[in-house]
């Protein structure tokens, strides 16, 4: 089955933003099995959404447009679906009421616009929209399912899971079967050499590396006439993948991140945590917060972003600071130590480093950031220099903290060996 | 006159990577005053590919197509260009030196494909590449203009810049001008009604809305034979913008964010802030400190997500815990009050809210979030319902802090007062 993605937006050809909609969408419909040959981008204009539409219409079996939804006059992607596919828009009860609702609780007046939200057109699946006002539809006439959904990613991405996924895995004749593998602290390429042989030999299931800031994501895809049987094709790589990465994967669910992760084994092994953050500037810590549960394990958190506050919140001594620079292995232990003294956590985690743009020596170049691990009073450090821009540097120092924790913890508690291949420190 | 972008490449469609070249190559036509009706993308297809070249030079002056002119059978674009356009392909000697060279350099053998990549169309100029050995391409054909650029960005962009524009600068009559002014505390369609009746009468500078998480973005672009006069269209729309939105407008500068206007603020009034965050968990903090130069202002950081870090990392009563309950005006208040005496800075911030999923009561729902303000001991504190899930939750508390901040800061020191249209609680 072949899919197109129409995305709508003047922002998007004006070069204001990234079309980043499209890659995720076109990725997610990759994964259900869904083949995509072309991709456009078209403004908030009748006339030239119109022809897109129809085009795509009579080209695909599956048509997702992103943007064009909000409440606004310009917005028109809607309407002109509609009149597309001839179908009438019609008020939705359960849309209006949303709509009261949401600005209900923010204690707002409902301007008269947003009431044009709540028209939809006759017949379609109505996608409610639990991060915004703009619910998604999706209009399915003979073969062709026409699906619409707001533009920002924050509500398209929740919609498209939850809603759109279960649709099309309906929709889709051939049963595809995924298994996402997660692997923290080692690199993509580093991962794709020691998987070669059989990424290389791969025809079904297929196995994709996805890289992100400081994690690799493997994807083992199977396609077959049922789940069961596609599952049985996806098992054994599963497991020989399994085989060779070792403690590096820190999970095999799909919906778990390594934040997760993290507050799980410390939860399961009864411990608490508390951070000691210089150029992360609490992003370690924010990580591990976005968990629901991480009360039950996350202590005090300390910013320490100037030597004063190293000093002062977590006992960096002067002399240390003097005779090292904030920028050591001996800052980031003694930061891990203070932070678990400090707050009698049973583990601790520091990072220091240097983040740019200024400031670089040949000694302490921009990139260069230690991690500190504290647990029962010992604290061990990690050195990694980390290449890009501040803000990449800082992510990537928050994912390196997050995977000395993992592993410290594992080695510490759950009496885990890495092998090499598994070093925290292979980035 | 009209551009178009077809970006070339089965890693787009497949959502392998994300398309920053289409976003590139649009920002940059815009600044040149073309104007963007199209953006594709296509596999390397040599039917689909025909299809899509006819379709828009059919439709626009200037075709942009980038990627698929690699050494590779798979690469067709050039091909396909040329046999569109009616051109021979022939054999252009300094390409060919260009690729002996290239290789030379290496100590590498030629392939023999590489050969393919001397070939150019006839009569069309060759934009030689000196990050790689696929040349671009310019075919001019009567009044369309259709440009081939090789895929990778670093080969692509330093040959947009030095080859590409001061073509197209020769061919294109007007000239584009836009300024953007971004906006806090303020929600879009509050934006759209109080800029509603210029909004609707323009034609020519024309306003574009963009929602951000916490803000929103306005843009004015005027169109003219010339950068002064455009200037001059866009000078009193700005102005009258300006006028109306007041305060509420950060700034005007396109590359500066809420966070750097906050640490720019703060330190033209010489003041030190410090932070006490609960379910942001350091998001407030990690913004400000992604600032460079933030080292100057941001003295320390509490991440105080229990009631017990609450009390003794920034001394909140453990009655005024039990009276009101952690997600309060009076705890926001106390954590305020408490960071800024522990710290001795001049201002602090405090966030502490429910950010879910579970939890939530019909006195307290999920998305309630109090934010503090201290200023020289006193402190004041704004109620928020936020929507969405949990990470959404804490990313819009994080914007309204930050936004807090600048207000306060503002009336307190420089005296700014803020209409009842900037107020920083009508997100």
């Amino acid at each position: 089955m072949k899919v197109e993605i129409i995305s709508v937006g003047t922002e998007i050809l004006m070069g204001n933003i990234v079309n980043t909609n499209a890659a995720y969408l076109a990725g997610e419909c990759a994964k259900l099995g869904l083949v995509c040959y072309y991709q456009s981008v078209v403004g908030d204009n009748e006339e030239r959404l119109t022809a897109e539409i129809k085009t795509a219409v009579g080209r695909s079996d599956v048509v997702i447009l992103s943007g064009g939804l909000g409440p606004t006059e310009d917005d028109l992607t809607k309407e002109t679906a509609a009149k597309v596919m001839g179908k009438n828009l019609v008020s939705d009860a359960k849309q209006r009421q949303d709509i009261s609702d949401y600005f209900a609780k923010l204690g707002r007046d409902i301007p008269e616009s947003n009431w044009k939200q709540a028209m939809v057109p006759e017949g379609s699946k109505v996608l409610y929209n639990p991060n915004g006002t703009a619910p998604g539809i999706i209009i399915s006439e003979g073969n062709v399912h026409l699906i619409l959904l707001p533009g920002p990613p924050s509500e398209m991405k929740p919609m498209f899971e939850d809603q759109v996924i279960p649709y099309l895995k309906e929709v889709v004749p051939d049963c595809l079967y995924s298994k996402t593998i997660k692997v923290c602290g080692i690199g993509e390429s580093k991962v794709a050499s020691i998987l070669s042989d059989i990424i290389s030999k791969q025809t079904n299931p297929t196995i994709a590396t996805y890289a992100k800031p400081g994690e690799v994501h493997l994807r083992v895809t199977a396609k077959a006439a049922d789940e069961e049987e596609a599952k049985r094709l996806v098992k054994p790589v599963v497991k020989e993948i399994k085989n060779r990465l070792g403690a590096t994967i820190y999970t095999t669910r799909e919906d778990v991140t390594l934040e997760q992760d993290v507050v799980e084994l410390l939860t399961a092994n009864n411990l608490t945590i508390s951070t000691a953050e210089s150029c992360t500037g609490g992003m370690v810590s924010s990580r591990i917060i976005n968990v629901p549960g991480a009360s039950d394990v996350f202590k005090y958190g300390f910013i320490t972003y100037s030597n004063k506050a190293k000093r002062k919140l977590v006992g960096v001594k002067k002399s240390t600071l003097e005779k090292y620079t904030a920028v050591s292995e001996q800052v980031a232990n003694e930061m891990a130590k203070g932070a678990a003294a400090e707050s009698k956590a049973d583990v601790a985690i520091s990072v220091t480093g240097l983040a740019g743009p200024g400031g670089g020596t040949d000694e302490i170049p921009v990139g260069t950031v230690f991690i500190g691990c504290s647990i029962k009073g010992e604290s061990k450090a990690y050195k990694y220099i980390f290449s890009g821009n501040r803000q990449r540097i800082r992510e990537q120092a928050t994912s390196a903290a997050l995977t000395v924790l993992r592993k410290s913890v594992l080695e510490y508690y759950s009496k885990v060996t890495f092998s090499d291949k598994g070093s925290p420190i292979s980035f």
